[in-house]
């Protein structure tokens, strides 16, 4: 029997408390649940053995053996996760940035005071990822992963493309419907897929990367026009969050998250509303897709009582979260095609100026796009450009945006291609 | 360190083999390696060390702590294994059919000799979906798994898909490129997939179903025409494994592996080529899909060598394959509205007769559809029927079977609608 205590009583904290109450996992006993100002969270559908407490001091004295830590946030988390594991118990949590941030060294607290410390649920939610890449795929070398880690994002992208609609109108519906929080910049700017990504990359290709040294670039720019030109090119737009090994390089890597044209047959393409997809390559076993929900009560506690669950029945895979090189570069700069959207007040002579700075770049013109119907005084266009450095671009683009034609400025981003589509 | 013993160095013994040899793993050591006439097998890449044998005595009196099975088939395989485990050695497997027909007896063998039996590869090669299923989703209670768990079948039927090729041809395309046997009934017959659906219940619904139990339909009978009908009904084709809980039935279930119209939009009606997919449905997680490649040695030997390392790890999550009835009873028949095609030699009439067939056994039709440009002595043409029952669809078809006018037998496959689509 595992007597199990609950820090924070939210949408997770309670899905979590009704699967400890349902009677299908015997093993697992909830004694207590602590939260701020605990009287105003108290239900009646807990055990009456279930002690309610505003103080961590409780759960720290008391005899559980698991803390199930829910309140998100750095801090208090760190501490309180730090200080249960030093009191010898195990630690189960759906905090990535807790993970991303101090995972390799909470862990090592872990191993000194003979507990766990685990967090498939900091992950894609309710599909088993990290114990895919750590133990399903353990027999194989993996060298990329790349998915959809955000279903804010997704939600947002999807319904801009399918009505049309502004990011802002899109994040206002997010809002109303609890796909997105009030404050969304976690979510839409990236640093939510960043942590993510930061825990895969340490996981799944044992390569120890800060979440803050990701190149991170925020959804908030595309606008409904660029889905009617990825569609002219056979694609559509996601917030890709990618991390792959540099050949031959040990552990380096190249990582963003970012806005991506994605060719509408690729699974990233087909994700719906809030899903998340991860694929995962491996040298051997070759591409394997994950997709499921990435959020919400329910799955997010289907991923914490699969934890409680491996805990209880004391066999808990050695994780590999501490990664043979700390703190590996990031190499930011990769090679792709590229889409980049103009909005100009129209004169002559544009697309000559244009072809003059990429030129100087030595960035090629793949194709120009323009759909007819726009007004001059704010007409939006294409160009694509062949294969070259996201750093060729944004040098590019950097001297493009003092030029005076300008009626916004340029969005960009790069197409997925080859294998990782 | 491991110490490990090889039997059967086939396709997926040698890429086990090449993982264990090139140094990525330390805790893993190959000792030794039998198969039959091992003489014509000694290659030079393993380590000197390495006995080579074609006498299982020598593998079971040995000092080795694991012993892999890929020799494939029932006997000796189920004996050998047996004898390992008796030995006191754990035993990692590939092999679906020993699993799903002895896997239980096994595992308490394996469990009074303290060792483990486990077999990732045994079911859909390098996806790690048993962990998937009993690990990693274990907070939840499954009701449903669905899938295609047979590449080769999804080779032939994408071949005749695209090209319009016969089932013949296909197959012929599929034993040439290596994707079929010489002998393809276990793959396009279905009792492949028979046996890794009896383990997927097994592990994932803790419903103990005997594989032969499941029933089964070849997907020799379509024909490229089925997939002009089926393109115009929004469809494709697919052999579609799925089992699924009935409810407040304790673990009865209804199952069946069989070719099915399966929505273009479906994540199944994308697997290309070989490709598996998993689509599991959780009470709480909702749908988690797993795919990848579910055959060939490199995928394989990920999964062999994944189980290797959680052996080396002393770490095994507990199999449930033991489940907690045995022999639960499938129920066979279960509704789904159904695709019907016939090839008739024409006369007026026909439609009359079929309907007045259909009507007794109290099916109702839902469209007729003809393709222009087809002879009257061999005309194609398919009635899609409502939902109902597949024993009431066969039941007609048995009585329509015996009318005057068919130039070749009708072929009848349900539709994968719903959440299961």
């Amino acid at each position: 029997m595992l007597k199990i205590a609950l820090i924070g009583f939210g949408t997770v904290g309670e899905s979590v408390a009704r699967i400890l109450c349902d009677g299908t996992h015997e093993q697992l006993s909830l004694e207590m649940i602590c939260n701020r100002d605990v009287e105003r969270k108290v239900v009646d559908w807990v055990p009456r053995s279930v002690v309610w407490t505003s103080d961590i001091g409780d759960v720290l004295r008391s005899d559980v053996d698991v803390v199930v830590e829910l309140i998100g946030g750095i801090e208090p988390a760190t501490e309180w996760i730090r200080k249960s594991l030093e009191a010898g118990k195990s630690v189960v949590t759906g905090n990535k940035q807790v993970i991303a941030n101090s995972g390799a060294s909470l862990i090592e607290i872990a191993d000194r005071h003979g507990g766990h410390l685990l967090f498939e649920a900091a992950v894609a939610g309710g599909i088993p990822i990290v114990r895919g890449v750590q133990e399903g795929l353990a027999g194989d070398k993996l060298i990329r992963v790349c998915g959809l880690l955000n279903g804010t994002c997704n939600f947002i992208l999807t319904r801009m493309e399918d009505d049309s609609i502004s990011f802002g109108d899109a994040l206002g519906e997010a809002q109303t419907l609890g796909f997105a929080e009030s404050d969304p910049t976690a979510d839409v700017d990236g640093s939510d897929a960043q942590a993510k990504l930061a825990i895969l990359s340490r996981v799944g290709l044992c390569s120890a990367i800060e979440a803050q040294a990701i190149p991170c670039r925020s959804i908030r720019p595309v606008e409904p026009v660029d889905f009617t030109y990825a569609h002219r090119l056979g694609c559509t737009i996601r917030q890709v969050s990618r991390v792959e090994l540099i050949a031959d390089s040990g552990s380096a890597v190249t990582a963003s998250v970012q806005p991506m044209l994605v060719p509408t047959k690729s699974p990233l393409a087909r994700a719906e509303g809030s899903q998340n997809v991860i694929i995962v390559e491996g040298q051997r076993s070759g591409e394997t897709a994950f997709s499921g929900f990435g959020a919400g009560g329910g799955p997010t506690a289907v991923a914490v009582v699969s934890d409680l669950a491996s805990i209880a029945r004391g066999r808990v895979a050695e994780t590999l979260l501490v990664a043979n090189e700390p703190n590996v570069e990031v190499e930011v700069d990769f090679m792709a095609p590229q889409y980049v959207r103009f909005v100009v007040i129209d004169r002559p002579g544009i697309i000559a100026e244009l072809a003059g700075v990429f030129a100087k770049f030595e960035v090629n013109f793949d194709s120009l796009l323009q759909e007819p119907g726009w007004a001059k005084s704010e007409l939006p266009f294409v160009i694509t450009l062949e294969r070259c450095s996201t750093r060729a671009v944004r040098d590019a683009l950097t001297e493009i945006g003092s030029l005076d034609f300008h009626a916004r400025q340029p969005v960009w981003m790069p197409f997925l291609v080859g294998k990782e589509a």
